[in-house]
């Protein structure tokens, strides 16, 4: 007997869903654009077809007995326990869906397939993904952290979710490590996401590159015009060796450490999973801010200190969402 | 049956040592004068000697038969799996030692008593008595922070300790909140206890009722002599309604506030329970620290946040590491 379990990412641009065997990984997958404007019920009906759809192929090969249901990881405030997701960003005029329920009897109902269905946050169902299937597999304590429009994290905790009391946990954006900065985001001044959010780093960058007194090669790669500049270009250009977009990394890679720092100081966790658009930049972000980190925490704490890249890039969530079911 | 345990709290400067019934609570405890000047193997000796003394006592009243052991909180990092003590700051020269061991194996030998030992960090230890018969009874998760000479922290998590893979989980006084300013504590800029360690609190006093236009009346309080002010004085003066001491307290809850509001986000963990001697200003801390966790996180962790103080006071050591025999 080998379980296998539909995973799914729903985005508000995509829907990311596979088939994915306990012991022999992902065995089909696909991506379709979200029918947005469709609302809750619309995007319900869309969910329940592909799942349907991905149901019935893998059933050819694989044993729909073996079938462990089929795991959704969504952006926003999830309730596992209760199956409702509240207010997801991304996903405007939700409100508050019970998304598990009404998923399971769109299949039961119009789809004749009853099999387990539970969903789980975006950034949580990616950090298990890692755990299970990627870069966290050899570690039993993780923080997950993912870099792009916004700063996300799900942690890991003896090979599990931790997800806190009310499921709020690993939210690393909302860190605040310069209470009296200039950055805010949601309100809250100096937050970790205030700071290296996708935009923030951009506008970094302009004020780097303005002030620099030996200029930068970034204008190379954006073809000088700045006001497209994107990590991506600063990426590039650091790879040239330009000393601005360096710069750049390394203050990322630093505003990083100390957040980490201080999961270290307070979780004992001393594993870092990186991933997200962002983390492309790689080992110029990564090594500054293990740099920061050994240098902001008690000598103590370093030992089996790690920050890697994520493994799975944007398919984390879908596997993640799937494995889920085989616990 | 009833089980009973004694717990001890080891301090550099005094050794407190109690008999606690499961059910019953405190039965009895003393406090000695830690014999510092004899180093590991005679505060070992010490440390018998009045295990031995307390179990011979309580066994009049008690069954050996139901004493679930001896439960010692010890200062500096603890491995309680290894039962190791490594450099506790504040008895110098201890280098690591195997405690638990030599205490059993002098237990065994020399006051001819066979019970179990276990050791664990103090602050831990503190945290655990809050949780079983102190201010967390009612909570499942929460964190303990004690603010004294230093800030120290202790994790509770589904009611049991959280002491992360190597034991070094809780130290909100190393958490980052200022990570580019003024204070630092043992090398690391911008901590909570370079902010609000109790030395640096006097500090922020003399500072703010140099600068206060009206003055203080806190000189009322250390005989007009400001070089003798301390929190006490602090917490007086506050309680006269003092302006300038209401916004010393004031600003420490809000330092505090910042950090508690980073472990909600991190942890989802709602509930703080303050202890050490600088709690006793009390709400003048507890309410700023309240409405700043508020201010820095999002609406949809605000449900159920609380800020209470310690019910224990220096006696939680010792509470908890007897209720640690109960695990």
């Amino acid at each position: 007997m080998s379980r296998w379990a539909i995973g799914i990412d729903l985005g508000g641009t995509a829907i990311k869903a596979a088939v994915v065997g306990e012991d022999t990984g992902l065995l089909k997958h696909i991506t379709v654009p979200t029918h947005k404007s469709a609302g809750p019920g619309g995007i319900i009906l869309q969910l329940a077809s592909i799942i349907a759809d991905l149901y019935q192929s893998a059933s050819v090969a694989l044993d729909p007995a073996d079938c462990a249901g089929v795991g959704l990881g969504a952006p926003g405030a999830v309730d596992p326990e209760k199956g409702l997701l509240s207010y997801p960003p991304n996903l405007p005029g939700w409100g508050i869906v019970s998304l598990r329920d009404e998923l399971r009897s769109c299949l039961q109902g119009k789809e004749r397939l009853s099999i387990p269905v539970l969903i789980d946050n975006d950034a949580n169902a990616a950090a298990y993904g890692e755990a299970v299937y990627g870069a966290g597999r050899s570690f039993r304590d993780f923080l997950m952290v993912t870099l792009g429009t916004g700063v996300g994290g799900g942690i890991i905790l003896n090979r599990k979710l931790y997800r806190g009391a009310n499921g709020t946990a690993g939210e690393i954006g909302f860190m605040i490590i310069d209470f009296e900065g200039a950055g805010v985001h949601a309100g809250i001044r100096g937050t970790i996401e205030s700071m290296i959010g996708k935009e923030k780093i951009v506008a970094l960058a302009h004020r780097m590159i303005a002030s620099s007194p030996v200029g930068s090669s970034a204008g190379n790669h954006c073809g000088n015009d700045y006001s497209r500049l994107s990590p991506r270009h600063l990426e590039q250009a650091a790879k040239d060796g330009d000393e601005v977009s360096l710069a750049v990394w390394s203050r990322v890679g630093e505003i990083l450490g100390v957040g980490l720092a201080n999961v270290t100081a307070l979780m004992d966790i001393r594993k870092f999973v990186i991933g997200g658009g962002i983390a492309a930049a790689g080992n110029f972000i990564f090594d500054p801010a293990l740099a920061c980190i050994k240098r902001s925490t008690l000598p103590s704490m370093h030992e089996g200190l790690e920050v890697v890249p994520a493994l799975l890039g944007n398919k984390a969530g879908m596997f993640g969402a799937a494995a889920l079911c085989f616990d």
